[in-house]
């Protein structure tokens, strides 16, 4: 099984991506807010690359069956329901209705993969039920990392970390490109404490300046959301059955 | 001193390395190549993007004063003097000779940095000479990795890192990026032999299936030219009075 992990989405081609699963990582927080939202049994979830995107979209969606979610810059957008905390994503707030959301990063992430065979969300919520779906699946992998603004961001490559770290006792033989092999070592230096590397990351400071340091605890929690996500035709939802 | 790793040239934008010193890694093989050519009294090296511009530009030059240097896809360029191998520039070959050069990704690391304050050359063969320089210099960096094929390359990464870990000792306060962050952790993963962790590069596998063995034995080689070189006006020169 290949495995190639991509820093950026940017980073990553077309045929790249062809008959591969792409894994979409941003840890920090959108992807880790998706699975949380699914988990705590929202429908759907429909992310847009634009606030007006999801503004129009919404005008498609029955009143008090959708949400307008998501952040720019970390801050909520004004008028929108939910920010990007995964914290806010509770039961009560989303069962049963269509989430429209947008991220600086993420949502982002989402659509550049639609031209992968299979797609999945991945955060340090949901690491085992992804190994063990990318097991099972066997196709290639591409792990595309949101990244921050555009660059490499450590807490997203320590997050394709941990899911390799979990392929090697499933899967026989993994063949790793570049940034994959690092991706691995730096779990493995904080398998016992993820904020020790984590918190070298620029995003993580950002975050902690901005008071969110309950958040940046609930998406380094393992397996906190230990479900599979696909993202299918503009739209993602639980894969029902599966649970790591 | 701010300090930031770029895993390949299209990931810096112009913006980025305005008023720093841009650091420039190919070290499989190009920037190894440059170093040893330069430490064995080469006049200059004058890198170029294309094939048909090294041609083009010879005609400028008196016979017998320059060489044609350079590969692709790690294979030598046809009617060329000498290839990417570090072995070939010895003293006898280079001496008061200009070089015109193209490789496939280092050259062209060397050109997109033209925009930042100060470009200088880096790989393993120099990194205490170039750590030094930094120091001195003062200015934030960049240090602006080739990669392979436009891609992440470990190789270069682990390069960045070992500059980075020594300017440690040199600089009171070090602000890091995500990438440079890393860079260090994976150079201190393998400081005491580097081929432990560079042998998991897609570019180090090519390069022995080439039966390019000694070659990728000099490059990772420490100090092996300890010099600093630098890129100015189009052209790389050795900076006289700076030994490591």
């Amino acid at each position: 099984m290949k495995l190639n992990v991509y820093a950026t989405p940017d980073s990553v081609s077309d045929k790249e991506l062809k008959d591969k699963t792409a894994v979409i990582i941003d840890v920090l927080r959108a992807t880790s807010t998706i699975l949380a939202a699914l988990a705590n049994g929202c429908k759907e979830v429909i992310p847009a690359v634009e606030v007006e995107e999801v503004i129009a979209m919404s005008k498609n969606y029955e009143k008090d069956s959708f949400l307008l979610c998501g952040e720019r810059n970390i801050q909520p957008v004004e008028g929108f329901h939910l920010s990007n905390s995964p914290l806010e994503y509770t039961e009560e707030q989303v069962s049963g209705k269509s989430l429209l959301m947008t991220t600086t990063n993420g949502t982002r992430a989402v659509r550049r993969a639609m031209d992968a065979k299979d797609v999945i969300i991945c955060s340090l919520s949901n690491v085992d039920a992804v190994a063990e779906y990318l097991a099972e699946q066997e196709d290639d992998a591409a792990f595309i990392c949101a990244g921050t603004d555009g660059q490499f961001s450590l807490d997203d490559i320590v997050t394709a970390g941990a899911v390799i770290h979990r392929l090697r006792d499933r899967v026989e033989h993994l063949d790793l490109g570049d940034l994959a092999v690092v991706s691995e070592y730096m779990y493995k230096q904080c398998a016992d404490d993820l904020h020790k590397v984590i918190k070298h990351s620029l995003h993580y400071k950002r975050m902690m300046e901005c008071g969110l340091a309950d958040d940046i605890e609930y998406c380094l929690t393992l397996n906190a959301a230990p479900i599979v996500a696909v993202y299918k035709d503009g739209v993602i939802k639980k894969l029902d059955g599966v649970q790591a």
